[in-house]
């Protein structure tokens, strides 16, 4: 008996990548649900954790090698209390002939909470994803497909916010976790349909953006967010 | 029946790799549903999760809201493959009168393969930590009490470096990790005087400091880093 | 004849918008061809422009280099009409122990209209001087020997601001001139002592100095600036 | 006749304006060629000053306001030895759909020397020109009217060069003058055809545009602001 555990323990040693995987999920399910989710294993591979649980197409272009790294919802929950999440940020802009910002884009969103909110592009870096990469894929997700944004050619952001659960330490607030969010200012030249998720999305003028109004409808920060990227842009009224 | 058992786990015990998913996924789920393992509890807080494994003076300031979300080496291996982790780079810069670099500030490390490299400062950022405490504290632990070094004003990077597990992905190379990094360059004062774990620091002028001999002794694109940094500060030859 | 001439001459030098072109001219075209002006030769390395008037130490130090290609106040005049001047601002600002952005220094200065605005530190760059050693000038000048402000490392300017003799051109206003501003924040460590042109020196909370209240007490755009500031220091509410 | 004179003094007087060019312009001819050019008067306002001497379709644009500042030629070399003068440099690259830099854009030049020199785009602002104009102007000059340049959302360069008729200065040359540049990036996506003063244009890849190759092949100290475009998009090998 015990020489065939350590055949199995070796056998399973030699495949360590792939254990690890599963022991992680399988324990996890066991005891939330109080019991042995085997299911599980052969779903863990198709589920796809995303920011907002959507399975977007720019996520299928990331290839293999990501999707096996990718945590469901209750793993992502427990990462979430170890260490800080990467994110990215993209404030969506129109620019003038000569590249100046004339309007800024905001999405309407339908919050946890039940309440209604503005809110700018946001969302997690996954694992093996470059920042570029999942900037493009939550662009695709919250503007549609004919959006056509423009990434900017550095990879330095206009600034780095820090979200934390609690709301007085920087200002930046996310109850779920600590993310350090990297923000980027995006031409957007195309026409933008906002996902499912999103209510609306409407283009505001730079003036308006920055307006006490319009911060009033924003949440967890977002609002200081937008007004940084008028500031880089040399648009802050 | 139970010591044979207790042997075979310790045995196992010595192939780390698979050892470390099991324990952090079950003593995660364990610890959530408040039985079985309570000394894993009590152990956690004490233990330190840091990118050197030392503890630095810095760590305890942060309080006990960071320390309870630390992880022990084992539990870090497993998030490593499940989401980016996020990490500040700093390059150490002596200024001259009127804020023009001079020199660039480089350690010398043995390596995890018995080889030695120079290398810029670099770390993790730990779960409720901001990006400039723990720049602080790399610096601190790195370059010793009195290098007195003078964090940037501004948050943002001057670049975002992507270390990725496959050399070939980005060209910064991490095997341990898909790492998304801050980088800095750190205007320093005082004294440097490194740490145990670096052999060494020398101060090499920002000419040299951008030679191919220079590159040749870093690795994992760290020498990419230092040529950024310089250029960001004008002083690229 | 001649005697008519030179009063109608005299006359017409009180129009002085035309006078200081001719002068200007001549005496440029004069003292190149080695004739007839030789005092405004010797006067001219004597006379000193200046943003404000005033001779400063620092200016000393730029060499005779420079001091040959400064321009006597009619001349500066003149050539303000036909070409952009450079010039560079400094937003002085305190850190805390990590480097964030606690406090704004403003002068309060007596403006031309004898209103009393609050500036920032503004001058311009001279013939021959880099931006380095214009931003030192001025900051010495304005803040006093003790201030040890601390110059960024990197040439680029966190805005460009673009005074016009418009107002409406860009939100920037200078009556006297079309100016191309690099604009930069300066940590300042010492004790500032105002110079004698400026009334007074204060720090203001980085929360005050974006309010509506000390922007209302502050001209020809500077207040915008001052915002940038903060927002690009990630300290803007 | 002495009325007369007067009443034309008076006339001239009420247009100041225009007196101050042609007074400038006149006198700077006279003492130069020794004789009264009266026909510079009349060629005055249709001459066009640039930094390569040709008339673009873009300054049209700007209107009369600014045409009336212009200098011309004689006036230029005057004024530049008085005050820097204002540049700015376009470093045109092309991206990939990731926004990722691939090729750079590179001007191939016959200079003043009779040598043949690879050249950024680069030219002065004008009087009451904004630096987003004269980047446009400047590109639509040198790359054609099918390029569609993307000027930048920010108005901050990526550096500041300090070209200085001394070389040894800052390490950027211009024997003419002392010119403070704005350098900034600026993703092509349309065809580029070289105006009648450039030999060619090509566009080369980033690895190669930081090459000793190329470098060799500019002058000035442009291919020092090619790599540190390269740099600041993350593209410097």
């Amino acid at each position: 008996m015990l020489l065939e555990f350590r055949r199995l323990i070796n056998e399973v040693a030699a495949r360590a990548d792939v254990l690890r995987s599963v022991c992680f999920a399988e324990s996890l399910c066991t005891s939330r649900n109080g019991h042995r989710c085997s299911d599980a294993r052969l779903a863990h591979s198709k589920r796809v954790d995303d920011l907002s649980g959507a399975i977007s197409s720019g996520e299928h272009e990331l290839g293999t090698a990501v999707q096996e790294a990718w945590l469901d919802d209750r793993e992502l929950e427990v990462v979430r209390g170890r260490v800080p999440m990467v994110y990215v940020e993209a404030v969506p802009v129109r620019l003038d002939e000569v590249g100046q910002v004339t309007h800024v884009g905001l999405l309407l969103r339908a919050m946890a909470d039940s309440t209604i909110s503005r809110a700018i592009v946001s969302g997690r870096v996954l694992w093996g994803e470059t920042v570029r990469q999942a900037l493009q894929r939550h662009l695709d997700k919250d503007l549609g497909p004919s959006a056509f944004p423009r990434l900017p050619a550095a990879p330095a952001p206009f600034t780095v916010v820090e979200y934390m659960p609690d709301p007085t330490r920087t200002g930046y607030y996310d109850p779920r976790q600590h993310a350090v969010s990297l923000a980027y200012l995006v031409a957007v030249e195309g026409e933008c349909e906002p996902s499912q998720e999103a209510l609306d999305f409407v283009w505001i003028s730079s003036e308006e953006a920055a307006s006490a109004a319009v911060s009033a409808e924003m949440t967890g920060g977002q609002d200081r967010i937008v007004r940084l990227a008028l500031a880089y842009a040399g648009r802050l009224p």
